[in-house]
């Protein structure tokens, strides 16, 4: 009789674990969507300037559904929706730009590298809003904005080189 | 002597063509940063509600210098950063919250993990502001926003599963 009461416990630990477990976020994320006013200009600025790869503006055949997929390493994602749009799918207000909101961290392997892609982005139409520069937790970095005011951050930091 | 001029053109081909492929940018990024009012506020939900690993704030010995970041999968991470620290490190001005600036895109295997994860996300401190519906485009989806009015979309789309 203790043996089954040690086993319905034991039971019910494993289920308790897992479940919590399985009722948890996977510490992942897929796409990171950009609001923008101007979808050709943005599609521009990441395509054609910093090069990254996209298949264009898609779903044009849907009300609200225009918007540009740029593929990212690791099946993720890098997109661009209207403000407008995406207030209308999320079910909020609109708001104006706030550049305050997040920033985008690009590692790099070689701290010269942070002075070309800066160079790049200024070249595609960034904004540089903090040359390339020693940062105070020992790295190299600087700051842009793109077209539609999102904060990019180009760092060279020793302890978190990409991997691939 | 036509050979060598040949040779000549072919090596300054491949080389122009490695230097302008090599100035682009790789298709990725590294760390999404959110500027945030509250970092004890976003710790908690983010840690303790839904379930991102991290070593809570560190950097506190610089001024300016108190962050969170969550290690995610593939080396990439979430941080949480003080909007005012990151106007000060940007060198741009603080701007109000503004919900439209991005949506962060969690994507799904089976279609009822996005009704567990809004729960999840609501039971956390996260305010619903879309009720996980059918989709225009074809899935499933919902939108919250976190404690400092950043924008999630869980979303099961059969087109984009995620492989691990």
């Amino acid at each position: 009789m203790s043996l089954l009461v040690a086993c319905c416990i034991i039971s019910f630990a494993i289920n308790h674990k897992y479940n919590k477990l399985n009722k948890m976020m996977e510490s992942r994320f897929t796409v990171l969507t950009l609001g923008v006013d101007d979808l050709e200009k943005s599609l521009k600025f990441y395509h054609d300037g910093l090069g990254l790869p996209t298949n264009g503006i898609i779903g044009k055949e849907f009300e609200h559904g225009a918007a540009v997929f740029f593929d990212l390493k690791h099946g993720m994602k890098l997109a661009l929706y209207s403000r407008s749009d995406l207030a209308w799918d999320a079910k909020i207000s609109k708001h104006p730009r706030a550049a305050t909101e997040i920033s985008i961290g690009y590692n790099v392997r070689k701290k010269d590298e942070v002075d070309s892609i800066m160079k790049l982005a200024q070249k595609a139409g960034a904004t540089i809003t903090k040359p390339a520069q020693k940062a105070f937790w020992g790295g190299y970095s600087g700051y842009f904005k793109d077209p539609d005011g999102h904060l990019w951050e180009i760092l060279w930091n020793p302890q978190l080189i990409p991997e691939d």
